[in-house]
């Protein structure tokens, strides 16, 4: 085991590259020629803009104010500064709700930290266990080791402070959640309540309309709810299958962006008209000039896409059984939504509609019968991907060692026999299979969730974290803790008994102490550091803005703010609740680097929320449920643990206290689900009436028809791409104006506000919006 | 093992005391003084009534026609003789859906046997391995153990016969389970469809109503549902605390019981006033007169009622926080009862309201909390009851052994030292204690599903019902297998690896299969013909006709039709069919037995539901997820036991295509979960809209208002409980009559009409109303 010098060497090193991270960024932030990766966000708001006017010409691109480089981490207190409803207003409830689970795990963990290094540390430490131990078998006892719940004698009445620890932790943890799961709960309710119209708030999808043989889609949907809503209907929309023009679209983009590159080559050398080959990726074929050749090949895509348009707005085969179907009131389409439709409960499914953003229009039409079994097959694939899926790394990992190339592509033998090459292939190889499968991992995982049939994007990105938290438990968590496969696990748990696998997993818990620190210091401290340089989005950007930007248009486009990735970004920060909570009451040391963690994590992400990240969708916070949950299971697996190892230390009489505490910890769990889980899937009649009722006050003669007839267009019927960004940016727009009716200037928490450039004033919209209350 | 010999005595002695019970059943049913015994379904008809005009005084008690004992079985072709149809307007849907629950039995194992005797039985007999066996260890191999899975030989190839039959019989029962969830859940469509208007049609239950210091409960609900419901809300009953009310009222029907009782026999024998005791059980205390004394008691409880029923209608603090809301049309009462109405989800919690008399009155004001906190409770409590009732009993037992008695009660030393009463205590007093708990386990399990907080009968019954199966399944089947009491399992279970369980019961299963026979014929074929004696409420009949009744309304109150026991009979059947799956693959000879069993107990609670019992709700066959989820239960139970049974027979390479059957069922069960369980727990808009629309054509100036008004008025409130029973009569009444709009004469169907008194002809009621449609 690893003395406290090795971890402090670990910790120097860490501490290091993530300060040489900071101090990049810092560097690099301050650059105007850089703005525009840096702070995207107020970009996209219309809030900044580009540093082309005024200055030298040097200064456009490079920061020569020195004095600014002098405080190179004062991104920070800013990044704390904006208080949290303008963080709402400014970036969604989603992003804000995000951040709170970084302070949920300070909340949690700074009083645990303090409580186990009062009463745990000193328990641990004044016991010479370990010494002795050491002393008999000649080897020193690590510093860490004697911290920890292993230095104590077998069968010692010191176990009990433990065991109080355990309650007074599980109490502590469940009172925090408790209160986080109420405030969340009624953010999202007064973010619900203060939202500006939305389409989706009189909408519902209604799915697996039965097929008719006398009826279209659209007018059979118009029938039932007519006859079944006859006072609230409104009017409806039938979903297109329009995957294969959306990629037709898609392909003249691509192509578009090509000519652009090759205009722009033009424009900057003239004499000679840019050539290129027809073949694959250009590397062979006949030599055309590439600017005619796109031109044509825009011209053919683009009349194949008008024949596409025409066929699937007139093909009947081409709507799908599906249809948003807008009510008079919120309130009629809250009551449509939670109420089952027909007979057959597998028809006419009607759910809330998510957000014309949200929604994931390939998924719509897929029927019932196929969902279930979908799920079936995914589940399967699931439980194999998890516990088998070393075995094809493992297949590759052999294929990619010398004598399994040497034997596969025999006539490489000579280059491989070269010294770099060969230890290059015995070093790097091996290991580039699992990281690729590593990195390839979160989009498996969303491929299957798109195939299980979710309809928008944030149950699709809930699905995927689900799963990924799983994957992480078994097999970074589990196969960390008692080295070896998952595979081996699964055997020998099938074949232990239950209350031996928690003594197993228990006993070697305090072990791997020092391994998990390592591990939170290179992907807690070292990883967030990294995420704030942007490093990838930092190139790309660069390398687009020379290659393909010709007008300010095309530089918002080459602009790519990124946004929180959900179905990454949670199940990580869950992996350190586990671990916070598992070595809470066995090795205390760990808690202050989970501490770091949570607190540098949370100034990062807060930074590039307010200055980078762009929301897809707005899901009003409705993962809520899953982070919850996940905390409460890593609370379980940590009173198990806790049970197994106290069995193994001869601590028998305990077990009693400590079977209550996951009985008692899953029924703060069903209580909890109980009383706040349905404010994230129902609206309240309530709340709809009543926003009902303070609209029509407001608005007496609004044509909520107009209003609500295109809404659910899919995304290329709405003319250009550029429309369609330009209405939901009004959408959001005017939502975020309404959401604080306060008269404070958003650009005064601008963090840094760049040197070069002015922003507007704030939105007039929303101002003018309250002062017509 | 028992031999065939044995079972076969064992047989001729169950069937010999069956015959008995049915000969028995035979000769008194036909006697007219029984007759409101055996028929009284009839008589609270007012299809039937007392024999005592014409013919000679002796006729009016015995049955002098002596033809009429010969066919004395020809009550089964009767009661198989009534369509479904007609039982379901004769006894209700939840009586007619539980006779189906046996007819599935005989669906599901009638092919099942004939292809396990036709294929396994072949396999099994055609080896040697246990004569072999037997002839080393020098015994008989008996002949049933011959036709099971033990004949075969360890790793033969015989076992995929095994297999496949397996897979056979899952994919018949599966299928069978489908049609029979998909006709029930159209039987419950069509039966509420077809339905009489019923308040609970158009009322919700609302729960935890918040308190609030400036209005009353009442107004306070009036003044919700105008504000989220404007439309629809039509009228609304807040709910007294009248359970001390209740119990007074009881109190003094006792009395008028005795009083009726003393004034009888005053009236035979006027010679001497009858006397009474005041004290304990009337065995001590003061002598007065009988009548007087009963009289001015039923005086004093009447004052006291009058003023405990002013308290509750005046007291604000009796009024519970609930009420009965009703709603202008069915369409809204269902989505009331679908939706969410306030933010905090615990607070005004809707559900559909049960019909009144489904009601369970005492438990509408349990709050939110308190209701979780109650499941947690009895959750525990159930484990416990399931897992250690054996200890309590095991002390009781060894209290009421000699030794313990003696050491007790010593001064009893002398008693118990006769030799009769010895051998009284030793033999039958240990047994004694576990009939007791057994006899009173419903019971039980009953108070734990009240004090659980829920708020119908039915639901009450199903609760009691799933935990008595758990019971069953842990106590009867396990237990038996796996001789040893469930805390013995319970502990080797924890210390056995998962995969070691199923093998230890799977090589138990073929050894008691001798054993599950004997059961059947005991508890199966004996006991069902016990039931159909109703020896019980014959002698409790009898009584209080001498003791107590004076006019045709007191007989009328005397009868005790009872009613079919869901809570107790739905569990025994599962057992049948739990042994009926786990065998047909192990040893189909205890099929057959399991057939008799279906089919004697369909014909004879046919004839008890025609003819017997009244049910006290209906909840239109609310249960049939439940018994759906069980049999399937039972299903993977066989699956994996079977798993288990190979694996020890040395057939590893099976596992494979074993453990596919699991996962497809439990597939199979989610898929029929989302496609037929919503059927069975909310009310679709469009049958609800369907029925509306059909009632607003039909009946145009109706008051529905005054038809709510009282509907859900606590039954101490409807003055006397007669006035309530006629009403809910009356209710059911009509209910009836307009479910088949047929001609056909209700008393074609009356198994052997009583040879004295006449019926009346069928309802006028139900023909007007036809007529009028």
């Amino acid at each position: 085991m690893a003395t406290l010098g090795d971890i402090g060497l670990a910790a120097v090193f860490n501490i290091g590259s993530a300060f040489v991270f900071l101090l990049a960024f810092a560097i690099l932030r301050l650059q105007p020629f850089n703005d525009r990766v840096y702070f995207p966000k107020w970009y996209l708001k219309g809030l900044r803009s580009s540093p082309t006017h005024g200055g030298a010409f040097v200064k456009k691109f490079v920061n020569l104010d020195f004095r600014s480089y002098i405080k190179f981490l004062n991104w920070m207190p800013d990044a704390l500064k904006m208080p949290e409803e303008e963080l709402i207003d400014h970036a969604g409830l989603d992003s804000a709700v995000y951040l709170r689970i970084y302070l949920m795990g300070l909340k949690i963990f700074v009083p645990i930290a303090i409580l186990s290094w009062t009463v745990l540390v000193p328990v641990n430490w004044t016991n010479s266990t370990l010494v002795t131990a050491a002393k008999l078998a000649n080897i020193t006892a690590s510093d860490i080791d004697k911290l920890s719940i292993s230095n104590i004698p077998l069968g010692s009445q010191r176990f009990w402070a433990h065991i109080v620890m355990a309650y007074a932790f599980t109490f502590w943890t469940c009172y925090v959640l408790l209160k986080e799961y109420a405030t969340v709960a009624d953010m999202r309710f007064h973010f619900l309540q203060t939202e500006r119209r939305r389409p989706d708030q009189y909408s519902v999808l209604v799915r697996n309309v039965p097929p008719d043989p006398d009826e279209s889609v659209s007018e059979l949907v118009e029938h039932f709810f007519l006859v079944n809503h006859p006072d609230n209907y409104l009017t409806s929309q039938v979903v297109y299958n329009a995957n294969k023009l959306a990629s037709l679209v898609e392909k003249k983009k691509q192509m578009q962006n090509w000519l652009d590159y090759y205009q722009l080559k033009f424009s900057r050398n003239s004499t000679n008209k840019p050539l290129m080959k027809t073949g694959f990726l250009g590397l062979w074929g006949k030599k055309v000039d590439a600017i005619d050749h796109y031109k044509s090949e825009i011209e053919n895509v683009s009349k194949e896409i008008a024949a596409e348009r025409e066929k699937v707005t007139c093909d009947p085969k081409s709507i799908m059984p599906a249809a948003f179907v807008s009510f008079k009131t919120r309130w009629a389409a809250a009551v449509c939504a939670q109420t089952q439709q027909s007979r057959n409960p597998t028809l006419w499914l009607t759910d809330w509609a998510p957000e014309p953003r949200d929604v994931y229009w390939p998924n719509l039409a897929i029927p019932y019968v196929s969902l279930t079994l979908r799920r079936l097959i995914m589940g399967v694939a699931f439980f194999f991907l998890t516990f088998f899926f070393m075995i094809p790394i493992t297949i590759v990992q052999s294929l990619a060692s010398i004598e399994g190339l040497e034997k596969v592509l025999s006539f490489l033998k000579p280059l491989i026999e070269v010294k770099v090459i060969k230890a290059f292939i015995a070093g790097v190889l091996p290991g580039l299979a699992l990281k690729l499968f590593l990195i390839f991992l979160p989009t498996i995982l969303m491929i299957m969730s798109k195939f299980e049939g979710f309809i928008s994007l944030s149950s699709l990105m809930r699905r995927s974290a689900a799963r990924y938290y799983v994957f992480n438990l078994v097999n970074t968590f589990l196969c960390s803790v008692i080295v070896g496969s998952a595979l081996q696990q699964l055997k020998s748990f099938i074949n232990q008994s239950p209350s031996q696998i928690p003594k197993t997993i228990g006993m070697a818990i305090p072990m791997r102490a020092t391994f998990f620190i390592t591990y939170i210091m290179v992907d807690g401290w070292a990883g967030i550091a990294g995420e704030i340089l942007r490093l990838k989005p930092l190139i790309i950007y660069h390398l687009k803005n020379f290659f393909l930007v010709k007008t300010e248009k095309d530089r918002e486009e080459a602009m790519d703010p990124g946004s929180l990735e959900f179905n990454t970004g949670e199940p990580q920060i869950q992996l350190y609740f586990l671990l916070g909570l598992v070595y809470a009451t066995v090795t205390p040391v760990l808690l202050p680097f989970i501490l770091v963690f949570f607190a540098l994590a949370y100034v990062v992400y807060r930074h590039q929320v307010i200055n980078v990240y762009n929301q897809e969708y707005e899901s009003a916070a409705a993962y809520w449920p899953d982070v919850h949950g996940r905390i409460i299971t890593a609370l379980v697996i940590s009173q198990v643990l806790m049970m197994g190892l106290l069995a193994t230390k001869h601590a028998a009489q305990s077990t009693p206290f400590l079977i209550a505490l996951p009985i008692l910890t899953i029924y703060f769990h069903s209580f909890c689900k109980g009383r706040y889980e349905p404010a994230f899937i129902r609206y309240p009649l309530e709340e709809a009436m009543m926003k009902d009722t303070l609209e029509r006050a407001r608005d007496q003669n609004l044509n909520l028809k107009s209003y609500l007839q295109n809404a659910y267009l899919h995304p290329v019927f709405k003319g250009e791409d550029d429309d369609e960004d330009e209405e939901i940016d009004g959408i959001k727009w005017e939502t975020e104006s309404e959401l604080v009716p306060t008269k404070r200037f958003s650009q005064r928490n601008t963090p840094v506000p760049s040197k070069i450039g002015s922003s507007p004033p704030p939105s007039q919209h929303g101002t003018n919006r309250i002062s017509n209350l």
